[in-house]
């Protein structure tokens, strides 16, 4: 199968390019590396880069922005960061992915551990990451020609812990060679509107 | 206590303001009616409501607009509706009130039974409900000075059902008098962080 991973520079992205890699024909895609650029945030070239690559199996996204910061000196801007690049982001993809991908095929997007287990400061993260539930759940009940949605939904990676433990006290990690697995029981598996915990 | 009825002309504000006024005095606000003006999209306008207001010890919002609609048809414009309105609508009251708020003083939002219960092209209504609920349960762990934000889920209102019924096929509805008890549990009682479901 033919699949797009956006985000493939990326922590999760690297994993999944490998593990997916060893059965599919995979297309790396980011905003600054890979074969193919894309800015989600920006529905024009979300689109693009489906005209470019042509009909797919599926898409994968690792990729996308939160703001995390002190509630009481937050600011509208800052939480639009999670809203406008890893919620809109990727509602932009599966918005442009279910006219581009084969019947059967699949969208799987990330959330994170925090939708349901508070990280302090997390006021946005936590609407973005549980937001992602809500709207694979109801895209999922929506999707035509067999086309399939998937959400996973992470902890903290072990290779990230360095950067961002700190922000996850007392919370196990997982190497990427497991969260990749997730994302092959999304596109490689049957089901949909499921979100794939990995913690 | 001091108390604004954000949508206060609406069918659940009409009944929290006739609940919460027999001990309260209420400040009606609306988009276009009640005794202060004000569009929750708008930050700005926001902000301005609290600083014509003053101090106070509780807002309600039951406001906010969402997007129901087929996914293969919709836009990102559309998907953009729920996300300006309903959810970083009731943000910016969030943000702006907990500086205006007394000690203790409560923020009380609104989301919907689609949250976990899915309706028919509900992919917008249930991100923005389900990250009601992210966005409530972070901002309650960092909120200063005892200030308390919940969130009240209702299902269909019983009022209406005429006009929103049939969106809701075999969902049990709530009239407003019962709805309104979650809102005045936010506001009298102690807790945070809260989710009440009606129904």
């Amino acid at each position: 199968m033919k699949i797009i991973v956006i985000g493939a520079a990326g922590t999760i992205g690297k994993a999944v390019v490998e593990r997916l890699g060893q059965r599919h024909d995979i297309i790396t895609a980011g905003r600054g590396s890979g074969q193919e650029q894309v800015a989600i945030e920006d529905y024009a070239s979300v689109q693009a880069l489906f005209a470019r690559t042509g009909p797919v199996d599926g898409v994968v996204v690792a990729a996308g922005a939160l703001h995390l910061g002190p509630f009481a000196e937050m600011t509208p801007e800052q939480f639009r960061i999670g809203l406008d690049s890893k919620l809109m982001g990727q509602v932009h993809v599966a918005l442009a992915a279910q006219h581009a991908l084969s019947d059967g095929g699949s969208i799987t997007l990330t959330s994170g551990i925090d939708a349901y287990h508070a990280i302090r400061h997390g006021a946005n993260a936590m609407a973005v990451n549980l937001g992602l539930e809500g709207f694979v759940a109801g895209a999922a009940l929506d999707l035509k020609r067999g086309v399939r949605i998937n959400l996973v939904a992470p902890t903290v990676l072990t290779e990230s812990v360095p950067l961002y433990g700190h922000l996850f006290p007392g919370f196990e990690s997982a190497d990427g060679r497991r969260v990749a697995l997730a994302y092959e029981r999304s596109v490689d598996g049957p089901e949909t509107g499921k979100v794939y915990r990995v913690y």
